[in-house]
């Protein structure tokens, strides 16, 4: 059950292990190396140390080191699954839609590794231009230190290693504390790679120690964090001059025209409400129904969300589990009841049962509350009535984040508007905002982040652009 | 000869003024307001209100206005140089350049404006992107602050107010303590164009006020700054996620190859390294040369170097004036004595004669002196001998900086060598480092800074790529 | 009265003329010449000798021409439109309008030259693209035959001399016998201009003689032609491996849906049906009106096509002339005939007054009548009625022709049905299918042409595509 | 041993067959059916009616499909070497060469059917289109009609049938009459994919019957050929407004600088010159040395070529075989033969030895013989020697074709102008003109043909781009 971390191609065991609990049988599952700060900066070390031989993969080399990840992946679909569900509660069918997701991931930075190219610069444009022949090329960064969340277990993890190693760069991953299992599962799989000794490091333990090593060397040249804002920023305001890519939190909002039909929306909405506990960046937080549907989008939403299916995240049938850990459930309760405080409605859920956080719809939910303005990260969604789309498009907007939001209507001036208007990184129309598919660049804007993901994308963040200029005469 | 300074379409006096010198003759030239604090949130906010309506022009309106502004630089061409080499010292022929110059970059920004679109995402080649229509758009941010150097006060300022406007942001711009002037010409042309009241405004006064209210302001969506590591270092640590574009500076180097014919090359030295006293970001500091070459060129070189004509700025045969100001021209000074100090050889200048900073070259020059490792911004270069060309990349690379870096070479692989190895965010294969035209990709790696400059890539950092999702079923 | 041919940049006298009328009052004005084929070859010769200087100025040099020629246009811009007025019968308002974009067409074509870049190809992709570096550059492809309709005198000439010139093409350009005059006043402009002599060249003649020519020569790379589908697909049939650009006919149709605002559309479609009397290759020949507005909007677009003022184009009040010549009002009378004797009727005009085709508009018309089912090229319009979407769509799809075609509605999936479905090379969604800016891409399938226009499509179309590849090694 | 075809998923015998002979042994090796008139239009019809369902596929599902072929050819690599080897006599180690390409072709083709969009077009770039929004889709043709030759019977049926299903097109494919058993094996290959029936067809017989048929067929919207360019001329001038990409012939050269080692480039050029019997589109025909090297060179080639082992194709060791029949060694003979009367000189081959046509060395070969001036397409190589590079540039631009050309130098400004002065496709500094990977585009200009082949450039030629643009008002 003690784990071993993974650095420059081995396994090595550290002096202290944490024990990692199962979030819903609170059983303990394993031990969990928590690396010295050494320890860390041995792995920035040797990530560092192999990064020339790693440059130096031509594109056709990276590609087959990726494209063989995924036919791992593939063979190992159940067990990758089997340990996401383990670690992070995570219903299986959620889990496997992960692995898929993962597969996919992989399979489009093999893709994108081939198509890394710069572009031609028309030097000749400029007076003092004329027989010049200028180009860019992209050139991989060096060492990029990688922090994830316990969400997506690998599937953001991909997001990170999947574009470093499709465009050159080497890795140094600090996995979330409660999902350490995925990294090195990851780890085994990526050993059985051609991908240099080195290239891939994971070292698990605290984010204080092992975050800070990472934000304070100087051997790496970029950081990318999927979390919170105010870890986020706070890394941000350390970094100097390293490159950042943040994806931080959101609250996200949906709007509802009055002239869908609800049977074509209803299971989305639950969807995305509570798939994973609502422990999904874009997890659908905040409804705005256009009033003359208002009463019966609420009475179908609920009647939906009432079939779930709540039980052990191993069982193929389950629906919804336990959240990440105890403290995020009590959190998650004590903002309901801020709310119900101050005149919230609970529509339905609002409790724990058994160990697991109910789904949650409320009502008549003021904005200044932390269920609607700050983002919950669990199984609690707003559902709000307005009179206009002007109205919700001003609701979703009054918000600190941005990272997606959605409409759904039929009509083409009210979509354009909402297009235009709402202030996000993504605008879904006729999809819930937590649709994101992983070539597709993603990212928000105010505190949901900087940077955007998507393969083609984050490749882009971690190379440098660099000019050639050839004088022809 | 008391100045105003431009905000929301209004020129206006502050309460306290500081006089402007000349550089070459000591004079005042004009008397500067040095706006407070609540000046600039006023110019801040004034920005931000005027950001819908900038936001809402056509490509075909913001490239209107550009093409006005280019038609009013032809017309005042004589006028604006006069007042760079006024307040810069800067000799005319090359206050004509820059205007020249200015003119190309408003003109590229006037042309990228209208090429300024999104792309469209693949969304079906995932799994669940079936019959989605995805696309991206480039929305403009708000407001940007600019923050200038005396260097090349109108075509510096040019590259950020262009792309500014090209792609819709509105701006604060506070110009170098030197060279207000410039900048306050530049509103005075604006202003006869139908650019919306409040999108472009200039405040005078000093570094630490102006910058701190905009770095600290909420408002300001982006700081775009050229200038000295230190302070460019300082506002990226301060600015939380705002976007931050740093152009900082360098000591740019070059390689001479055994094989190339001196007499292709020596003026372009000259000029690389002397040009408007050396005060250049991509000022040629460090040559290396080929054993076989080295005493034939520190001989042609310092012949073509003593022909240089000193005088003052206004006079059109001038090659070389003052510095930028007296402490600068002591700050070279003392420099030099370092280097002479510590075994360095005066081949030519290292004085100064008659207020002016005589142009020096250096030999035998350790690389950890002054004039080798920091950025000079004086008349001063360092020539070496080197063995390989291996050794003079080991040397270019050996530097905080990494801007633009050259090579003269007739031969194939050494040129790919050098355009692979060389640390820098540009290359000039048979050019000095010097070398630049106002559409390539521009910009450092290392200290050197971060961001592109370059009208299409200025215009793209100063955008929000905003993906828009249409489920079409 | 007698005018000169210009070749290799001189005025040139030829031994026959020929009499040039107004197609309004029907008096001579002008006498053009006839060039023999050995004028026409030794044309291209002339082009073809210059090809090299041509293709040998940079980017900017060619993009200054195009410049220097929209400013003489906007300088010009009264004269040019009273000599396309003169002899093509253009309502003033109209001939403004057409060299305003004729300036545009020149603006973008400048632009486009400054653009012209080839692309970096990821070589080492492959396996055995290891250490290669390849890019693509777009060369010119040396002489270009043009030959172009009476409908657009100066506009559509500009879509092909613009590119050639923006790509460093020479053109040998024979206008439409009806309109010399406007093509040679292009010469005058643009012999005030830099460009090489002998890059561009006008031969007025016959069609035979000078079409044959430039078909049948090997020194002629690509010929790029507008109007009929017979002439077109005829050259395509004789070119051999020239390439070819044919802009042929349509019969563009549009559908209304039956949620819109009839107000809002009404004066589109008169400007569409009978702008510049119809002979517009996008001229809205076809609408399909859904039942449930049917009635309202026949009464309404006749009302507003009965305001229209008929009368000589030089007033500046006139919407509607004379047609290209008596023949052609002739043959359209017949069609309307042959409509009305098939059961057709007329709701309005379908007769010509004082030399002038009224313009008209017919319903109950089969589709296989020649004013539904060929190009009309008058101010004729079909109005049809639909119980469905789909029975528009199928009804527009079912022509021979496909340039353009456009759909009124609110919905978003009607938009994207139609989007897909109609079998066009432009879909215009809530615009009439006469709507074109010069940039976009411009095409047809079917019988409606092959090759694209717009100027960043048709210099890409202009130049061979060349790889090069450096081994590294 | 009698083969059927195959037409719309299924297996069908016709009422002629043809004996199938091997190159070598001239052996029946099975009997090939010779397709009717009616059933090449069948096969048509099917593949016409095939369209939409093909069309509706997406990206996802066409890149599936290809990467299943991918796998089935890894699965049987050797098998589908041994059918290339069996009836095109080529030497088992480039047969299987030519599968590994093969599988990269289709792996490219599936990764570019995922990157098949459109791009935005900025509408209000133009006075007129503000409020616009334009973007372009790719759209499938419909049915393609391929033509294929016998010297990569795999690569190059790859090369149409690639990009066709990647860009959802439907195929009728002709391959050549000597290696029909390749695209038949191809065809039990795709059977076994998800590719929708009636989407690929392979129709075998007479070049004269299938190919009218297709040519002729209004329900074929482009045909892709590789063959000899009278008949892709003749084709060509048959089609009306089809789409056609021809890949022709050449007879392409080489130059070989003073500079260079020999050592690095003698094998390369025996492998371009001699590879599959020289049956190459750009097999290395003419080579022009510099005096300095001219003698050491012919020299070290000469004993380079006689190292070739000749033999059976089935062996693995064999350099050389039989060319693809005897009246195509008959034709080389006499080709060398007319070279011998007029003045040339053998250095190593020039006749047949037990049934195989000799690797052949010519020299003091004047430019207007068949050797030097047509495709020589047999093991036949001159050489010639230059004394300046613009001689060789001269020579190898003094031909009809223009397909590839190479050049061997080290010196950067003769590199650039060979890249320019060369009159081809495709430039190859410091490689043969034979180099060639799959996902670079590869086409001639003058009689080399038109259009390009590579995948994303293939799969362009292969869609109709239709423009979109919507309303925003």
């Amino acid at each position: 059950m003690k784990k071993q971390f993974y650095v420059n191609g081995e396994w090595k065991s550290s002096e202290k292990y944490a024990d990692l609990y199962s979030p819903y049988t609170k059983e303990i599952i394993a031990q969990i190396p928590q690396v010295t700060r050494e320890e860390v900066d041995q792995a920035i070390d040797d990530a560092y140390n192999a990064r020339n031989q790693m440059a130096a993969l031509t594109a056709y080399e990276r590609a087959a080191i990726l494209e063989h990840l995924v036919q791992l992946f593939i063979e190992n679909r159940e067990k990758a699954a089997s340990i996401i569900s383990l670690e992070a509660a995570k219903p299986m069918k959620f889990a496997l839609g992960e692995i898929d997701r993962t597969i996919e991931t992989y399979k489009f930075a093999a893709e994108e590794a081939k198509r890394l190219t710069g572009e031609m610069i028309p030097m000749d444009a400029a007076k003092n231009g004329a027989n010049r022949f200028g180009y860019t090329v992209e050139q991989p960064l060096g060492v990029i230190g990688a922090i994830t969340p316990f969400n997506f277990p690998q599937n953001l993890v991909a997001h990170k290693v999947g574009p470093a190693i499709a465009s050159g760069n080497t890795i140094v991953l600090k996995p979330a504390s409660q999902t350490p299992l995925s990294a090195l599962f990851l780890a085994e799989l990526i050993d059985q790679t051609a991908l240099p000794k080195g290239a891939f490091n994971v070292v698990t333990g605290s984010g204080r120690t092992v975050g800070e090593a990472i934000v304070e060397s100087d051997k790496v040249k970029m950081i990318t964090f999927t979390g919170s804002p105010s870890v986020g920023i706070g890394i941000r305001n350390k970094s100097g001059l390293k490159k950042v890519a943040l994806e931080l939190g959101s609250n996200a909002g949906l709007i509802i025209d009055k002239n869908v039909h609800l049977s074509d929306i209803v299971l989305k909405c639950v969807t995305g409400a509570f798939s994973n506990q609502g422990q999904v960046c874009i997890s659908l937080q905040r409804i705005y129904v256009m009033d003359e549907l208002f009463n019966e989008f609420i009475e179908a939403f609920t009647a939906a969300t009432k079939q779930l299916v709540i039980g052990s995240p191993l069982e193929e049938t389950t629906d919804i589990s336990a959240m990440i850990n105890p403290d995020e459930q009590e959190r998650a309760l004590s903002w309901v009841q801020e709310a119900v405080e101050n005149g919230a409605e609970i529509v339905t859920g609002g409790k724990i049962e058994n160990g697991v956080f109910m789904p949650t719809i409320l009502t008549n939910v003021d904005p200044t509350l932390k269920v609607s303005c700050q983002e919950v990260f669990a199984p609690i969604v707003v559902v709000n009535r307005i009179l206009s789309i002007e109205e919700g498009i001003a609701a979703i907007n009054d918000s600190t984040y941005g990272l997606q939001a959605g409409i759904f209507t039929n009509d083409i001036k009210t979509a354009f508007k909402a297009s235009k208007e709402l202030e996000v990184g993504g605008v879904m129309i006729n999809d819930i905002p937590t649709y994101r598919v992983d070539q597709m660049p993603y990212g928000g804007v105010k505190e949901s982040g900087t940077g955007k993901e998507g393969l083609k994308y984050a490749i882009h963040e971690m190379t440098e652009t660099k000019l050639v200029v050839w004088n022809q005469n």
